[in-house]
């Protein structure tokens, strides 16, 4: 029996100045891909580069995690942002967590918008378009990281028109409708119990598919899932999701 | 007779948003050195992205022109930053800078610290400890410019046991003081007529020298002339400093 | 014969450090309210101050203008902030101008909504309903300037609801449709020329219509003009209004 | 007998957007003055809102606690404002404070400088004449809060010239030197063990005197001791000293 290659994914590096946010050093070991604020939703230059050092010692891959610019709301609020300034300021960030990535013997290999980006890159083809373009223009080959949906063919091939390679993301603790998109938190049932979570891993791990919210099984292309690291029972459920994996391998 | 080898810098990229500063697009033509605000007293990113392609149509070297982080003071208050701070605040800048470059065709090449962080390395040991730790330390070798003084051969010794190269700068419209500091600007005479201001480059150009605030003849070791171009005076006044440089050359 | 009651304001105070942004000092003796932005897109404090100081020489009134807290965007970036986040930012800066006035023998009588916030006011009853709860609920009861269209009845019935006072503005130069909305600045002719300005400026006053784009007699209910002072020619096109309606007064 | 009035402030509202700090909702009901944030090292707007409604709840004093505009540096940095800097950037906060409080329902009483600028104002007489100014220049009546030391008659000197009314603040846990300084962090003995805490809390309020580094007795007029909240064992130290005052009064 082949199992599906699956790797786990965190957004890390969310403290800012004084304030801290993450149980970023005891999650990092469980991991397999660290995706780093750079500063413009959190992480100030200290922190981008102790996150850093703290994947480099645990051989955990990078990513940068970038955000419209918006500290006080998280990057979680859409911004009605221009092409040239999406691209602009994804080059920015993009280029911080490189450098620093580089100073400290890291290598950057991919990129995660973070909050408000990433939603509106999902569902506004204009965003997307403005995303994709900012990291295949950008002065390394670098990955992108967005949602695998029903609508992956499209996005698929919106991304080799310019060279680009995706990483496919899918979530251990939510549900999907039918149609392979995430079922609104609105809903009733979004959010997955443990042992809920921990069976679409298995499923997912074992026959590249999830229990769709009409009760049919539903076939999703997944590289690597988001798991959340903010809490000690976060913690606990993404220890538990690695030993499954582990296992497995 | 061999003259000395001196260039242009210039500071640039200082507009933020909706509010213009500079007339960069008038002296790129004449200069050789752009130092590039990058985004913590002035310069977001589109900026950074316009002046770095400008740079390159005039085939300008680029400089990284990174401050302590205060937007409305324009980099030109001190702050007291640990070594850390500067280290990751430099880095950072630095680095999105260098990304930017690198996506548009450019290559970074020094650093040279802006407003109140340059004014602190000149004269707090501790603080130039921290901007060349930071910048020797950076993923690629980028040199640093300093301002030539008389403690040179101390700054050239700091240097070279970081394995650091340095920028020497000189200032035409300032005077030195005997001991090759610049005489401090609420001192008469401080800041050189526009004749005496040519004056100035010439005597550095013909003979590596300036005349010091006591009428003596002071050697002075410079690798390149800081210039402004703030105002259409000014503009003149870079101008007329190129023809002369050009037409010894 | 009784001509309609016209007042003029303009947006100020929108230089930002060492930024400057508007002929302040200039328009000041032409208008009779000022906009002063509160740091948010503009304006840092002391900026405020002059602003304030000035507007107090000239015996202009002051309203308080602002926006979604975005510099780098100048406030013209849509942002999706929830009901409590835009009463609360509301608050803190018309209280921060409401301050400084106060401490400067000023008296702060209205807020206008700056860029984007007041464009989505304008059509997003949502956005409206939060921007109209926070003016009414200010410590101190403050007028609610927006834009006079073909939906006044309605949005007069909003403001009455919470017992908040409406100042009707207008604009000089801006094509109106037949109900009453601006013609998209996308259309041709949306733009009025210095002398169809006038025109329209002189019927608002005489007559208290407009001619709309379809070429019918438009009723508008204004209080004030709203006129720009960035550069000399729009200077000189205000002080024009200024001569139109004193001489008429 | 009679015992010396004393009261406990502390500083609150010093959460930003999603990262949170301190345990203000804890610590409210054992304190009676509240320093809050106003933007610039902590505090949001919406922040600043639940705390003023916080400390409403319970009946505590507010004072705005101002600061360096510097929010990656929690304020804890100092940076070299001019006069005119400093006397602006504290109208500004103060004010914003203040129209908030009065929006719901409380009066602003009082002004102590967070951090730095306390710091600063403490051994600097300069930015302690801005602070003084821009307290006593404010719109209302506000005091101003400063730490009671050795040279108190001096700055009660400076505070009356402005008519500035002052409020005097003591440490519980900090040992004083035998001119009324706070013992340096970095000599043993600086931060006083929980019982030597409550034995000086429990001296200054009985005798008006504290235990001076040299084991001397030390009058010393403190009209608030200083408190935190940030975590649980502070929390219990914080009502410790309650009850003591409580059972005494």
């Amino acid at each position: 029996m082949t199992w599906n290659m699956l790797t786990l994914n965190c957004d890390l590096g969310e403290s800012y100045g004084s304030w801290s946010m993450g149980l970023d050093r005891d999650i990092m070991p469980s991991i397999d891909q660290a995706n780093i604020a750079c500063g413009y939703h959190a992480g100030d230059p200290m922190i981008m580069v102790r996150t850093v050092q703290c994947a480099v010692e645990h051989q955990v891959e990078i990513g940068a995690h970038p955000a419209y610019p918006d500290l006080v709301g998280f990057g979680r609020r859409s911004m009605s942002c221009s092409h040239e300034e999406i691209v602009a300021l994804l080059h920015y960030q993009i280029a911080a967590l490189d450098g620093i990535c580089a100073t400290y013997g890291a290598e950057l290999s991919y990129v995660k918008p973070h909050g408000a980006l990433y939603n509106d890159m999902m569902r506004d083809i204009k965003v997307r378009a403005s995303v994709m373009q900012a990291v295949s223009s950008y002065a390394r080959p670098l990955k992108l990281m967005i949602l695998s949906t029903g609508d992956l063919a499209t996005h698929q091939q919106e991304a080799s028109a310019l060279g680009l390679e995706l990483m496919l993301e899918g979530f251990a603790d939510r549900r999907y409708t039918p149609q392979g998109q995430l079922l609104s938190r609105t809903e009733e049932g979004a959010v997955l119990s443990e042992a809920d979570s921990m069976a679409q891993v298995r499923q997912l791990f074992e026959r590249g598919t999830v229990l769709a919210s009409d009760g049919q099984e539903l076939a999703l292309q997944v590289d690597s899932l988001c798991v959340h690291g903010d809490n000690p029972s976060a913690l606990n459920a993404v220890r538990a999701i690695r030993s499954l994996i582990d296992s497995a391998q």
